[in-house]
């Protein structure tokens, strides 16, 4: 029998939890367990172990944990060093880790977790390893490239949709898709599974995106879990940013170019994205994204139960209020 | 018939100028094209190179290049985020990417790097592929963790002479070491030859840094390229500073608390390193390690100009002027 949502949760916290660090500097490897701490969803191990799982039969989905482990450390350590470029104070609650020790360490530390996380997804049988290694390598080269369209298109105001769509799909969406290709291929899946798994992994990360985009501005404060209009007060490129740019007639511009207090700032820009529907419209684009990730599994052969939980993440993704 | 050492630059200086980079985000490969198009001796593909060479018969040794490149590249990623770390304005008589750019910049760019090497390194024959893999993921984490000793060092006025030699050994010799062997292994030599050429690159790293916090203080200015006494004034704990500071009975250490200028205090250090016959010990220790590097290579069966090479390398190390 399959393991269960449940018992891979589990699989997933304790292997993060007994991961073994070397003795030497010590203090190199405090900032990477205090990271791998902080929880998270751990979402892209759970999507390559489901994914595992789907197409396995009866193996055991803890063959594949050392690669799940592998994408949830180099997630991890994307985010701390996101947070050094983006000055962020606060990652999930607690202090940034160049917050809480300084840029150096995070840096550093962050080296290292992109190596221990090469490790992890290396430690594969040998017949697989040059395709796995070049699907981790390739996805982590789009990340970063996604990472630098988002920090060029803060200097930029002419960022079109269609560049918005590319960078959030390699800053965010690949990387769902790598562990939903890994994992189908850890099993033996077929290449057109494979290819399938990871259009609905991309899929499933673009209606995320855009959800959360939607969240930051018409979310329930008291379930989004944090304030709302965040994006608006900081002038972030969104998809709900851009297509109001382009259709309201320099309004939104003006409004943007206004010395105003940030409440004052998020009034006038809700007012402008009600008038053009931009809300309903981004939902919908939500939704159209998460149909797409389901469609994609329609014709491929794989266990029913792991079926079901991807459909229902695709659909909990495109309703989720946090 | 072999390639002679003037053929491995040449075939080195083509590649790294030939490396094709993505055309996606062009932005974060600028940065990368900037610093390999800083020079450099390129010690490390010169000697993955020339191992190969030594050991593989007629076999040209353009087989090993990708495995050299991404070395190469490892070495500048590691110097990138350094010279973040450290705050250091110049890197190679031009501003570090950090200061051309922003800090930002540095570690996004950094971060490709790494990946990239990785890339490079991976490009191997599949039978060879875990072992070599394994060989330069290990040697990143110890570079790290030497990374961050040297970090931590700055904050202590304990460090021991053996620490110090612990912390060069990880930032420094261990990728000489890794480049060596990595070499001889794809060269497909004994696991005898390819022990022997760590040694061999370790105990020539050791030397080589060892000359380096020599030629920092006892140097020619003219022949260094870069001011005498750097060290003394940044108070870093070079293996003179360190043992001088271990049997001066606390006078270099009052020394190093008076508040005097550049000048006076490069001078009374000097004084105390001359009275413990300082520069010359260091200058022993070179010797010994450069010997001990050269007698690794004693009983291995390897092609006669190569060996040479490896045996002059040692030699010039030892009694370099810059």
């Amino acid at each position: 029998m399959q393991a269960t949502q449940e018992t891979i949760n589990e699989i997933i916290s304790h292997a993060t939890a007994d991961i073994k660090y070397p003795a030497t500097a010590p203090g190199l490897y405090e900032p990477i367990i205090y990271t791998l701490a902080g929880g998270g969803k751990r979402l892209r191990p759970r999507l390559l172990l489901s994914a595992f799982a789907a197409f396995a039969g009866d193996r055991p989905v803890e063959e594949a944990l050392p690669q799940a482990l592998g994408l949830e450390i180099f997630h991890n350590f994307t985010l701390l060093h996101d947070d050094v470029m983006d000055n962020a104070d606060i990652r999930r609650g607690r202090p940034a880790v160049h917050r809480k020790w300084n840029a150096g360490a995070a840096i550093l530390s962050g080296d290292a977790m992109l190596t221990l996380a090469t490790e992890y997804i290396a430690d594969c049988p040998a017949d697989k390893l040059q395709t796995v290694l070049r699907l981790f390598n390739d996805t982590a080269m789009q990340i970063y490239q996604g990472q630098q369209l988002d920090m060029e298109f803060e200097h930029r105001n002419d960022v079109t949709v269609n560049e918005y769509m590319e960078m959030i799909k390699l800053k965010t969406s690949v990387l769902l898709g790598c562990a939903c290709r890994m994992g189908a291929f850890l099993a033996g899946a077929s290449e057109d599974a494979c290819e399938a798994m990871y259009s609905y992994g991309v899929d499933l990360g673009l209606a995320f995106q855009l959800r959360d985009d939607w969240l930051d501005t018409f979310g329930d404060p008291l379930e989004f879990g944090k304030e709302i209009g965040g994006d608006i007060v900081n002038n972030k490129k969104t998809w709900l940013l851009i297509t109001a740019l382009d259709e309201s007639d320099g309004e939104l511009a003006d409004i943007m170019r206004e010395d105003l207090d940030p409440q004052e700032r998020i009034r006038q820009v809700v007012r402008v994205y009600k008038r053009l529907d931009i809300g309903n419209r981004c939902n919908a684009l939500v939704q159209e994204y998460s149909a797409k990730a389901i469609a994609a599994l329609k014709d491929i052969d794989m266990d029913g139960s792991f079926r079901d939980f991807f459909i229902e993440l695709a659909h909990k993704s495109a309703s989720r209020t946090h």
